[in-house]
């Protein structure tokens, strides 16, 4: 045991070199790009309406087409430019069509793709959850991820998008989506500000638009994600039936009423131009939106519903419940990963113009919090317990991976593995403070990995945020791009806190309240008869796993892990 | 051993019969498509040879790119528009040349990307599949699933795809595909009617052209969808090698076949043009094609290789054989949801230009339809056995997608959620009737997902269809956009009907006749013996799971379950 | 417990090596890239900074957008363009800035959703390694194919990036990264040589770029995949901490160089340009830089490592050691054949412009290469032993996708068929050749579907290559189209076959030598004891299945099967 004192010397240099590196790196970056040249007073305009002589195009001929083109290079030429009027032929204003549909065509592909990653983020949270469990639990945990898909969709379908995003148009990149323009505001100090949406239910009617369908998916498949760290935390003991109206009410209230305030133009977002607070509360892939939602919403119901007969002693000490199956563990956590390349890039909700060629750089920022996620709480674990952990380095993927999910947008690589590794150390020591001193049980450690590591994430943006981004030129409203403290604008950092607090306060609450009525009315747990045999029987039916002969629980621990 | 000896004769007179088939196809190239119709005159045309002054783009120089461009606003510019002759500089030619380009590049990348989506539903059709099956056949429907994709692939290389789409041409979306355009057509009632195409054998010679490759990478996976539908119904007791021969000959001959009628200019998609019955039989994206043809070929199979031993008892009464692992069933519904985003979005073949913009109504839709099937059958299981259901949650889910499917494109967010709605209830009442009535074995409720389902969604693009989709101004040469019986046009509900007719009565007969002539003389079904045993060693040569210790059978299913 | 002393050791020393590294590489930068050359005059240029009549483009107002889209004929049009002054409206310039913009748009779009896919192969290696195992591995298994993602990037990050790829600008179809211009190089016989790049560490200063981010996202989950190349051939017996350190350095140094020499600018893609050797060492996608690399080095650590206790009889029989779960085998597969989408045809960097709409049929390469190897693989197995083997299917198609990808790019759909059943073929029989000849153990197969493949691969450039492709019009510097022996250029393939004697002789070496130097140190292997017992516990303090019952070892294997 002597040689790891050595080992953490050699580990603090290894650290402290990576710091000053970083900071060297951090101080290095002196040059802003220039502004671009204003351009002077317009002569009288162009016609647009000749037809345009395409022989200098040199198209290819339907004869020469027809001999197949292997190389790629007769293919997509001039006459593939859609023309209005056949018989007059290609004029400059079809081209300038084509040019801007080319654009939407790229910013609806991109954002629908990246929205249909972040939908198969619920298969991994599924087996993540799954795993973690114990066997005889297995089916309903699968279960409550499987509808969790269903029922969320359905409420955010009927009511949370309008409440959402129903007053937030235009949403330039995507064409407009202009329908979506009715916010509830209320006057608060002669300013306005945005509290819900109240255009888009069922999509019908006027949010029946190419526009306001792509914002759907993108922003229904972040609902669910938020909905599914719940069931992690309330795992092994919930009954379906509480599930199923936790649900649906989170999917149509408790969620949609915080992304108004921060990203469908409501109140948090409009901090910085109502009060100068930064560019009001930001969070450009919803660490805070997303995953403290869903994280302080798990600790709510962990708490109304307690922990899992066995998981504290008589004395209060917790005991490990080991999960039942690592490989799907870890295979989740690799589909997750996958799935926020979906997640933090797509949020752009663009690939061309708009500064949108900087999801580059949010896909590198998130990869990179991920891998020094999983890095720290690798190295955490390896010191403090003596060996890696599977469960904890998943977790500590998830982690940097949330943390990363406001800041990606805004910060630099080397902040990004910086945000990541501290994400991975705390979520670590967030599941020993979860288990040990809250006494909570989360089976999954989701309070930690989206409560803790969420909050830090928004926080990360009030101070790594590194004013090289450009969205269009303003973010919020207010002109110019996001700064935290470390780049010199402290009010944005007030404007993350005054998010944070709203979540920790406010959506707590909420939660709680709603959780505690539905508790009363219906019960949110299942009987300890239930529990004890395991909740595939009793609430599903079937068992996850009829044909495998399991261990009696007694049995499954191995020695030196049950001393730990 | 014996079996060999048939076995060896199956393969030369399979393999024979498929190069007859090819070299008549090669022969039978006769309808050359018509030369696109000459532009009029029109006003005197606008230079586009000249260079263009640049200045005022002010893109930035090598200079300025060199110190990096963190916001991404120096990068795509003026700079990154291909310019055919460097010495001159750009013109107005080559800004042209580069936005048909775009366009193609934006089309080929969305039904690429889509079309790998579709590919790798094969994965969540193998799982699924498996975890409804019992352990002791777990390699075996894994190893069918997993060949499907060479061999359906291999025979639809050869000659499934030049069947289905060698007359077709142009596809412009796809810059023409230009080479593809040989159909077969036979005359009657004064009219040509297509029957099959004849360009595109090995995609050779004057098929080797990007275009036709983007086409063939698509319509593979979508073909490959509907073969592995069958090893579905057929688990647990097909003979590996009939299952082979089976795969080849459907992906050779009765995919392509319908495919064609529908898709590549043959003759259900003339019903409009040639009959006047709406737009012809309208499929957006294969409920019929794929689905229904995959499930009446299941229902065919299944009804030749009877039920497996022990599913019913002496007096016909139906046994429940549970599957054996939950996790994986609905992980693979998770990738068939995850993959259907590709299956009927990446339908359109295009994402600019041709109002493709609706890719994302599509999606929506598809999205919907899945949830409130999974809802649908969650509600019917609950109401009428006490219980949700995992495996007839993930099958609701896939009936609603398998019925949105057709009508995706042509209808609206609450239509498809309807439509949805009614799938999932739809596919439980199937599987009772399946079980009971028809007393058809069909291990994972692919006949009714597939067949039922597929048919109700051909059936509802002609009730549903609400005539705001634009593809181009016209759908199968019939101008104006698709409208359903509720939204005025009965004639469309004729066409479906006539390819609900030809799917029952022709696909059925086809599927049936070939079924039943391979049992003659290789044999569809394993020994009794193998099949109690379980087939992975007597087929596979390997056990699934050599290392973990099974349940004997009579010991699986809890008394509350086996007494439902 | 003494090994832990040389540990820490080694951590210093690797850490100080790595800092060194990096601090030369800093100062190394030597040979800035040229500018391009200026352009020839031209005759008077047409201006471009007249504001635009917008009237015909005929461009949907606002009163009109709010109404809904449904068709999306609205959406998308002259309305989209981004305009750098609203004050003077739309211009020429601007329009053409939009094309730039929209083409690099769609490159970045197509460059990145390719390599998401690829980072998820790393669940597929992951599933596949772990089933081939056995189940009191598996938890060791999966955590070095999930921190293999942490350790890789990380090391990738710090230096492998730079050295790789930190001397290749400009990359025209992504805008340029034109910070990573400073090539180390040598002189040789009157030509410079490049051996390294020196730009790009840490993702900092100037390569804070978003052109350098898709280039380091695309190529760091291209080396990921050689890392995860290493851990299947040394599964179930390799030191946790040994591995970690030997991912870190391979990820630092051993890959990037090759890939530097192949891809990166360096010496074997000069051997076109400087020694008339075709187009230089040419590999698409990267057989020999990602496939054999990994290969080579997983035959040198097998050799150090040795084999696992019972894989040979005193006699040196090799025993069959069956995986423990061919389902996941199958799935992990599929996931490898969907990523592989992103694998080749991303290899392109471009999906507009530049030939690059060759991307389909480098994907229906990649797909038929695939479906040939598993069926290739499938009917050796089947006329050899009898049956068809679910593993060997598996790696079948995976020794397909590797041969084809490096000539993917290169050649028809016929070659491409032939590649993949010849490598089908091949992967079987030097399975059997490692197993039997060079008596090296190998649980998963990879030095045979990597290595052997991979050199396969790189050797079919130099026979198929068709001339057909066209990406720019030139290839490694070298004007015109690769073509290989039987299209009439044997030099390419001398090119080819320098390339793989580097391979062997070089990469080998290295490989050997560093890992034989750090089994002095800290030893590679893991004990007997802990061995035998598997290494879960021992090194990961966790079972993978703790509440599964498993058959003793002596009863797993079907009487039959070993007799085999």
């Amino acid at each position: 045991m002597k040689l790891w004192g050595h080992y953490k010397i050699s580990w603090l240099l290894a650290v402290t070199c990576l710091l000053v590196l970083c900071g060297m790196g951090a101080v290095a970056q002196t040059q802003a790009a220039p502004a671009p040249a204003a351009t002077a007073a317009a002569p009288p305009p162009m016609a647009t309406d000749a037809p345009l002589d395409l022989k200098p195009a040199a198209a290819p001929s339907t004869d020469d087409l027809v001999k197949g083109d292997p190389a790629g290079t007769k293919t997509g030429t001039a006459n593939d430019v859609v023309v209005s009027d056949t018989k007059k032929g290609m004029t400059l204003a079809d081209l300038i069509n084509q040019v801007g549909q080319n654009r939407i065509g790229i910013n609806f592909t991109w954002t629908l793709i990246t929205g249909f990653l972040v939908m198969f983020m619920q298969a991994g949270f599924a087996i993540v959850e799954t795993g973690l469990c114990r066997a005889k639990n297995a089916n309903h945990t699968m279960m409550m991820n499987f509808m969790v898909y269903g029922f969320g969709l359905f409420a955010f379908w009927v009511c949370g998008f309008a409440i959402q995003m129903g007053g937030g148009a235009p949403y330039a990149t995507l064409g407009g989506a202009s329908s979506l323009n009715a916010e509830h505001v209320v006057t608060f100090m002669g300013k306005t500000w945005g509290v819900f949406g109240t255009h888009g239910f069922f999509l019908s009617g006027i949010s029946y638009d190419v526009g306001v369908m792509v914002l759907f998916l993108f922003q229904m498949v972040f609902m669910d994600t938020a909905l599914t760290i719940v069931t992690g935390s309330c795992a092994e003991r919930w009954k379906y039936v509480a599930f199923a109206i936790s649900s649906v009410f989170m999917g149509a209230i408790t969620y949609p009423l915080f992304a108004n305030w921060a990203w469908g133009g409501g109140w948090l977002s409009q901090l910085g131009a109502n009060f100068g607070l930064g560019h009001g509360y930001a969070d450009f892939a919803g660490s805070g939106v997303v995953h403290a939602v869903g994280g302080v919403t798990a600790l709510a119901l962990s708490l109304i519903i307690g922990p899992r007969i066995g998981k504290f002693t008589r004395e209060g000490k917790p005991n490990a419940i080991p999960g039942h199956d690592i490989v799907i563990v870890l295979t989740g956590c690799f589909i997750l990963a996958f799935g926020w390349f979906g997640f933090n890039p797509g949020s752009t909700l663009a690939a061309s113009g708009n500064g949108a060629l900087r999801i580059s750089s949010v896909a590198v920022n998130t990869m990179l919090a991920g891998c020094t996620g999983s890095f720290g709480a690798v190295l955490y674990m390896w010191i403090r317990y003596g060996k890696p952990d599977a469960s904890m380095s998943g977790n500590g993927l998830l982690a940097g991976l949330v943390a990363i999910t406001a800041p990606s947008g805004f910060v630099s690589a080397v902040s990004s593995a910086i945000i990541g590794l501290i994400a991975g150390v705390l979520v670590c020591v967030s599941v020993e403070f979860v288990d040990r001193v809250l006494k909570v049980d989360d089976p999954v450690g989701a309070i930690s990995v989206h409560g803790a590591n969420g909050l830090w994430g928004v926080l990360s943006v009030g101070l790594f945020a590194d004013g090289t981004s450009n969205y269009g030129g303003s973010w919020n409203g207010v002109s110019g791009s996001v700064r935290g403290l470390f780049y010199g604008d402290a009010s944005q950092l007030v404007a993350q806190l005054v998010g944070i607090c709203t979540l920790v306060g406010g959506i707590f609450t909420l939660s709680y309240v709603s959780g505690w009525i539905m508790d009363l009315i219906i019960g949110q747990r299942s009987s300890a008869a239930d529990e004890l045999e395991g909740l595939d029987i009793p609430e599903m039916g079937a068992l996850c796993y009829p044909e495998f002969v399991l261990k009696p629980e007694g049995l499954r621990v191995p020695a030196e892990v049950a001393a730990d």
